[in-house]
């Protein structure tokens, strides 16, 4: 089956939503923008063996490529709107890439984005690349660079709890809260909303809680103090790890696609939905603490899969 | 090196156009679309050992990933406007991404399209997959399908050098002529704005003329009778392989970047930097003649490398 038959097959279908003038098929896909919006325009790759085991269901591969993107646009305060997908294939057979397809639209359909166009290629491991455009009220995205002293930080969800369920999977185990937070993660789309406006400054965790609250520090120029007690811990992850294990992964493990962001001090009343974990400092480096106590954490960045 | 650092070294300068509000380093970019116009997006994906041999100069494939692109927002009628790009890294040493990043940023500089964001990844060997947003006026996009019978087939430049140059290469050999038309593609932008609103119908050649034809002719629900003596050659493809080998060169290789395009009979005048080569038919097929004969083509699809 040749590039043209697999993209007529499995990626093209009808149009749903409104502005795309023209689709999957041509040489570019054709939209209208809405007009006084912003764009934000989002690219991410998964690359096999890298980002995920070479065993992950294509439907999973699918669904993540997706939700990870998605997840940069939670972050950027902005509502998804098209995507476009860029496919290295390796000798998958077709049945693998009815599955991707069939992964990749459900994700799309649980999030209101839709697919305008694509290539596919061949090469020797697959590579998936999604690039993702989003619509934002002008001057009320979400940047990393907002952060001030005194600030709140705040994380949505249990951090850790996609990297203890990648660690199952890793170890052929399998449970029914852990491994489906790594399989199929869930961009914080509503929150990211909510946000715009109202957050000072947002990030999406995918390299690890304190490595990628490190990086929105370094953007606004800020330090931050982090109440390791504070971080929230899945019921799940405390009973299959222990508490002490619970905390690594939730400190350092990636994947996770929360929303780590800070807000004045006066904003807590809307946010109850999130957990303050930390204070906005004038130093120039992300503290953990336990108390009065400092807590070393390991934050050279999180191994995605190896 | 970590990813960050790579992309603050070689990939994150000062913003020079309009729009952009926000460019690389947050989790997204944002910009401003113009009132007025849609928007073409496009993306495409260049795979070490598929599309481009290993020992090809890292610059040469920064280019070429931003010209192959750029050629489909020309065949789209569009003006470019921002780029991201996702570039999975084997064991690549600085000094090709540094390499790759100004032939990169020459293409983009060439050609007036800017930077705005991106992903670099791991992997076993290098991928590069560029997405290019454009804007053109509503209703007035370039798409393969609205050739009709009687539609004059027309071509630009001279195809087939890039497929003779990538030969020369493949031979360890080098010329003035036909090996740059394979390094640096020239995506026929100010040709694809002439003809919006102009031409029936637009395709960029990058399988080959007969192959891409094809394709039109197929979006449009129509054939096309193809005067082969009319295929215009370089000087450069006939002196070093001879007429026939050029010919087929020019039927059969991609990686040219022509615009192929149909227009109204009476649109002659507009189009002479362009060569007549044949004539939209009521058929569903490309059928190429000498004369009263009909030449066999092997369009089965033009080996990009390997």
């Amino acid at each position: 089956m040749d590039e043209f038959d697999l993209i007529r097959r499995y990626f093209t279908r009808r149009v749903r939503t409104d502005g795309v003038v023209v689709g999957v098929g041509d040489d570019g896909a054709i939209f209208e923008s809405t007009p006084g919006m912003q764009q934000v325009q989002v690219i991410d790759t998964l690359v096999e063996g890298v980002h995920f085991p070479s065993n992950l269901h294509a439907a999973d591969v699918g669904y993540r490529v997706v939700a990870v993107n998605l997840s940069d646009i939670a972050a950027m305060g902005a509502r998804p709107r098209w995507m476009t997908l860029a496919l290295t294939l390796s000798d998958k057979d077709e049945q693998w890439v009815e599955d991707f397809a069939r992964g990749l639209f459900a994700a799309a359909d649980d999030h209101g984005v839709e697919l305008v166009g694509g290539d596919t290629t061949r090469g020797d491991v697959v590579v998936a690349t999604v690039h993702v455009t989003g619509e934002v009220e002008a001057g009320r995205a979400l940047l990393r660079s907002g952060a001030r002293a005194g600030d709140v930080v705040y994380i949505t969800g249990t951090p850790g709890d996609a990297a203890a369920g990648l660690s199952l999977i890793e170890d052929g185990r399998h449970d029914d809260h852990l491994v489906p937070r790594f399989l199929r993660p869930v961009p914080r789309l509503a929150e990211g909303r909510v946000l715009a406006g109202v957050a000072s400054a947002c990030i999406d965790v995918s390299d690890g809680l304190v490595a990628d609250l490190t990086k929105l520090c370094e953007a606004s120029g800020v330090g931050a103090d982090l109440d390791v007690d504070a971080v929230p811990l899945s019921d799940a992850i405390v009973e299959r790890f222990g508490r002490d294990r619970a905390v690594d992964f939730a400190l350092t493990g990636g994947d996770d696609y929360e929303l780590c962001f800070t807000a004045p001090a006066g904003a807590n009343d809307h946010l109850a939905w999130a957990t303050a974990i930390g204070v906005i400092t004038t130093g120039n480096a992300v503290t953990c603490r336990r108390g009065d106590e400092i807590v070393d954490v390991d934050d050279a960045g999180y191994r995605h899969f190896a």
